[in-house]
């Protein structure tokens, strides 16, 4: 077997929830999943098209009704995006793979802002790139932070892509319009593609933005900069399970991509694809429900966390998860499995995301009883209090 | 982009098939599917999850309870087989990039048998590898035959993966017990890896075999030889647009392919695998029908293409294609849109599987009305009657 793939890491995060399987007294926040069921309309259309027989092949760039529909989302969001932009895909997950197996060749230099979601880096490992990181830093209150000198400095002419998630997994990080706009402007220099993970876009609390999403590289891109934005129905619209997202890139690179899926999983399943067209027509009665109640979720969790003696953390502009820092525990991967053990509270360890975010915990707070927050915050405490 | 991303040919089949789309006098035999719809009880089972509220993520590997029902079904077939080698995909074309990730890297040796369906030659290039392909031949009756002696010489220490589709697409061509095993045997002493796509296995006509499927590397096989096997639930179960398939492999492997499947697609949906649990546990009520009718669809077409004059082709003991060969007929792109335009017959040209292919037509047999096959060949009849 490959090396680079011996040397992929297991999950840190699967780590310390394989510890509290099963056991029915344990609070779980580690996974970045909301436990709310997918709603019953998108359910429906699912249904409606098993029902009808669309168990077929589809096309291999998604049908062209969602993709349209998926343009029109996008453009009233972000301004005007065409058709021939959009490629569905299976998962968000899945569109950022095939986008790297566009772009890198096995060798080619990645940078990627960390702490992030561990799949964003390991992605260029398994297609042979070498990686190079730029670390966010915290400040005093627990909010992080980019040093944009030290981004645009790293990257270069030989930097063939820039991967970045922004709201940020697991820090809540978002980058402004005014530091989208200092990347886009470097990377045109450098010729350097830049590959955005934008799934929590919608999943944004800082009311600044026209759309109320969080600043995109597409508010300010041309449709030919060598930008790529990821997407995925998983967050807006609580369908992680059925594994469909979407890539937006230059009109140029869409026939290029479309080989490519029909290499990697040929297309997504019909069926999937018609739940997908009802949740795009129906965002205004779902997306905006779910955003206020993230936020419900968020603005409860993180003062309680707050009034916690030693822990340092802060209301992120965006994304699902409370990212924290006990005082005096370094080892987050041995403090995720005591508190599952000792306190029955699942956190995923902050050393999962990147070497930066060691001593950290992520805890998703997509959470339908917001009560459970409490609860979850109560089990720390007293573990706190009981190694005092 | 890449270079090697740009030179991948699209595909010549849907070239064809676009210059014929929307054209309702047109018989479509063109695409590897049946036009039969999934059947009822599968579709219940997805349906019966999502009403039930399984839209969560699930395993990176599948669900234990479909991997042990899949270890149950490929042991009845081909002996025991435990759950440890199995892993779950999204269809057996990411079954397959997902085992050459594995297993390749960029610059490695890779044999293919051709022609073969192009997805198995274009996959090895995405990802680096230097292609060598040993090709089949057609006999004189129009059945292709492997040259073994020229196939075990291809394959040397430097040979990190040979790459075999048999039942083949598009010739029908299978390998029998004894080529696998001097294959195997050659391989071993090589170190090369076998990936082995086996999807046909059940279309098999010949009889030859204790259970009825094709002859698979897994009969002879140990379970730590380097051989990966390749299913899908797509032709013995009409799931093709489900997206759903499987690997078997070495214990030790199946970990690592474990951490590729978070990073290719996380998971198969739960409502997805929901359906192949019942597929499996109805195999029998479900597979040997749709095999049974496949043959008939076989001797109904091959016996008057026959009887065409100028026409090469033989029963293939597997399969769902008739591959011919028309006289005189040497462009096979160009004769397959010909064939469109002027006869209203639909047939995927030979040169998408390689150039040794070249001159032949695949016209897939796996019509719910064979009528509709002698149509075509009543069609096919005429126009090259006008040629003369």
């Amino acid at each position: 077997m490959r090396q680079a793939v011996l040397n992929l890491e297991e999950s840190k995060i699967r780590e310390v929830a394989n510890a509290g399987m099963g056991r029915a007294d344990v609070l779980p926040f580690w996974f970045g999943e909301s436990d709310e069921v997918t709603p019953e309309a998108i359910r429906a259309a699912g249904i409606a098209s098993l029902q009808a027989g669309e168990t077929f092949y589809s096309h291999n760039l998604g049908l062209p009704a969602l993709r349209d529909a998926v343009a029109a989302y996008t453009s009233a969001l972000h301004g005007g995006v065409a058709i021939d932009r959009i490629a569905i895909t299976s998962g968000g997950v899945n569109a950022l793979i095939v986008a790297m197996q566009a772009l890198i060749d096995a060798g080619d230099e990645v940078v990627a802002v960390t702490p992030v979601w561990p799949n964003l880096t390991a992605q260029p490992r398994i297609l042979g790139a070498r990686l190079r990181c730029v670390a966010l830093q915290p400040d005093a209150a627990g909010a992080w932070r980019l040093d944009l000198p030290a981004l645009l400095a790293a990257i270069t002419p030989a930097t063939k892509m820039l991967v970045v998630n922004s709201p940020n997994n697991p820090t809540g990080w978002t980058l402004s319009k005014a530091e989208q706009q200092a990347i886009l402007e470097r990377c045109r220099a450098t010729g350097t593609w830049i590959l955005s993970d934008e799934v929590y876009e919608r999943l944004y609390y800082a009311g600044d933005t026209a759309s109320g999403a969080a600043p995109s590289f597409l508010d300010i891109a041309r449709p030919d900069d060598r930008l790529v934005v990821v997407q995925s129905f998983s967050k807006a619209f609580l369908m992680t399970g059925w594994r469909l997202g979407y890539l937006v890139m230059p009109p140029d690179m869409t026939p290029q991509v479309g080989k490519l899926l029909e290499f990697n999983t040929s297309c997504a399943p019909v069926f999937v694809q018609r739940a997908a067209m009802v949740a795009l027509a129906q965002t205004e009665a779902i997306t905006p429900r779910i955003v206020a109640h993230l936020q419900r979720c968020r603005d409860t969790l993180v003062p309680l966390l707050q009034a916690v003696p030693g822990v340092r953390t802060s209301a992120a502009p965006g994304g699902m998860y409370a990212f924290l820092r006990i005082e005096g525990q370094d080892d987050s991967l041995s403090l995720a499995k005591r508190l599952v053990a000792e306190a029955g509270l699942g956190l995923a360890p902050g050393i999962a995301f990147g070497p930066e975010a060691e001593g950290w915990l992520r805890w998703c707070f997509a959470s339908q009883d917001a009560a459970r927050l409490g609860q979850g915050v109560d089990r720390l405490r007293a573990w706190l209090a009981a190694q005092a």
